[in-house]
């Protein structure tokens, strides 16, 4: 049997960081050695003897955990955001100095979401048509959301890659708004209804054909799996990985 | 055992008549007596010895054809399009004049359709939300459909009439059209589609919970039973019945 | 405006109860003006000038806390099991004495859930075939759930009742169970998957058409507008109904 | 621009072979130069000058097909049954002699459905549960279908390589059959309902979310485009591939 990993949470005090510490501790094959919350010492992860960090804090502390994560030769899966292209370009340094330290940055850890979308890329180019419709709670204030502008973004990428024209539309008259909005020439459409939580849907279509995509998220507890994917994977991927989809095995 | 109901199709060379021909020829309880096409003469009816109409020929005839039925004392079932309110009431004057005589005029003939519809309206006033969702194959040049825009509508008239306020919706940036088209207040969201006919989605949410009434129109064949449904019901329903849900028993 | 509906809770520190303290506080036509568990005296209702009383309790207390509410002239709805024919029986000759009182005793309180029952029913007379599939979080312990049962039972006896046949099924070879069970002549399919909750889905199928109706329950919050819809209502409807959906308007 | 793919259909009188025709007629980079039914020629194929043959045929023909286009240079796409073990043992040694020629040996062309396979399996092994439902017309003698089981044999393999346990399932009492069937492990429902034609569900769930791959085929217009696929493809894959999924990029 391998040794249990040994984990230390940042953040721990926030909603996904209270999941997180609930399912790290639960994991036969993890050890929870340490929880921090806003202002803690980092030095308790040294001390507790961690190897491995999760990062669910906050954009303007991320980063400092992150370094100090690293500096130490411990792995880090992060979830929190805030990571543009320059810290992200920064850490790829930094790491350059610690060749043995594996670092996850995930957008997303619902593992459902992420092969949808996946799966939606490599659909695409096969089929006359694609659209997206995505379905939240009413009190969430953009549309579309995040998730369905960055498949659509992936979807019409894979299309122009292969040379797949666009989807067939005949519409001539319209009531306002009724095809939906356009990401890429993908038509997204985004309902809000009481009593969702985060939904969406990738339709796909061909002559005499139909498939979709659905992924639902009911609770933020669809986050964890990932979360442990990532920290029983992260030490055998060196240097930065950005993207949770970089750990699964997608092919067959 | 009951007698046969003797039916004459009128308009029997088009698509929809071609259909009715073969439904009432295979229905045990029918004989199809008589099969009109455009210029044949209304007389070969009445020598055919009809007592049921079956009217699915053009808007430019549909008129002349229910007047020569009422007129003669047969009943008639209807589905050509181009009845508006004034000859609906010039209608309803002549069937004053032949009190026995039932006629039916349906914009929509399938069943699963015209339940799909009457449930959303009752369901409506009983949830905090309701979006609408159409489907279609991508030939279609109008956005939404005709029967997602009369559900709206008629969902709508549900809230009003029950005092239900508008649907939640917190949406404070978008990209054009992500929130689709909003008919009576209801949203609408038009998909097309390689590879689908008709399909329709309503979506009713409350807290933690969400009922969806989908119908979905695979062929033209789903009419029939509803032209049958009608030759059935017609003749003890004496004069004029607007929408096939007339003749549904809706509650329990 | 009207006044507002005063009403006790009892059962107050179950999951249920505390749901419905939370749901009738924040009603703006209701008032919260007891909350009982277990041993508390129900003298307490009358002193806090209760008029409403929803009973959330044990199956072991119901009808205890019921008898007492109707003695006093106050209209009850009740949530709690254990309401077999005999006790119905017998509250009915109570209530015979207290002509002005109204009690409402519901199995399932989420509208959604009801009224899909109740559209399943209509709709089932109009259809060749119809399948039931409903789907639960795996640590539940029986196949199929409680309300497919009863879904299937309103299906089949709305179809003797119109004498529509069987669903057509030519299947003549299967594997042990693929076809479901089968209730009253219903196939019936029972899913058992992680993250979900509480689902149905009820397939009718004709000539080139489906019509289907689902019902998701992700929450217990979702029985609470049943509940207030059933306290605004009760005092309207003097003696004993069984089922909410005696409650609804189901017609057009 | 590339020459013409010039293809002779074999079975061309056949329902699939019909079908065939008329796409690989309308298919821009593609030129019909000959269609064979029982009994002709195959030199016909020869003299039109044909480079790749489609198989429709029959089991009992299609081993006489295939040899003669692999014994003449020609690339074969089959979508014919009956190629068992021993047959394309056979196959491999003769190509052995042919390394330019390739073949394509598919089950099932329809896009959508070999992806929604291929998908089920990759995911499969980062789920707790795992369920599948399929639904056809109520015409068919079987259950569950082949490509259900297949899926499932999949499904089953994917899970067992991943060392992932049986879903979990708490169920102590059932109905007979309400489980459903279980094939390698996998719980497989078969829904018959009239107006439907060929669709298949894979329900994915893990703590807090759902991931739902569903393929509908409506037509057999809807194995085309998987044949014109294998028609482009097959000159550049020698020797024999044993279904469409291996002519399909499906990483990302």
């Amino acid at each position: 049997m391998s040794a249990q990993i040994k984990v230390a949470v940042l953040g721990a005090a926030g909603r996904m960081g209270a999941e997180a510490v609930k399912a790290v501790s639960e994991a036969s094959d993890m050890e929870l050695v340490a929880s921090l919350g806003r202002g803690d010492d980092l030095a308790q992860i040294l001390e507790a003897g961690a190897t491995h960090v999760v990062d669910l804090s906050v954009p303007a502390a991320t980063e400092a955990n992150v370094r100090f994560a690293v500096e130490n030769g411990l792995h880090a899966v992060v979830g929190t955001t805030g990571w543009d292209d320059d810290r992200r370009a920064e850490l790829d340094s930094l790491l350059k100095g610690h060749p043995e330290v594996g670092v996850l940055i995930a957008p997303n850890f619902a593992l459902g979401s992420v092969l949808a979308s996946a799966f939606a890329a490599t659909a695409a180019k096969y089929f006359e048509s694609v659209e997206i419709i995505e379905l939240h709670h009413p009190n969430k204030v953009d549309a579309p959301s995040g998730t369905a502008v960055r498949t659509a973004e992936l979807v019409a990428k894979s299309r122009e890659d292969a040379g797949v024209p666009a989807s067939p539309d005949a519409t001539e008259t319209q009531l306002d708004g009724a095809r939906g909005s356009v990401v890429d020439g993908i038509h997204v459409h985004s309902v809000r209804l009481r009593g969702l939580v985060a939904h969406q849907e990738v339709l796909l279509g061909g002559p005499g054909e139909q498939l979709t995509l659905r992924h639902d998220s009911f609770d933020r507890a669809s986050f964890m799996p990932g979360v442990l994917l990532g920290l029983r994977t992260v030490a055998c991927r060196p240097g930065l990985t950005y993207g949770l989809d970089g750990y699964l095995e997608l092919g067959q």
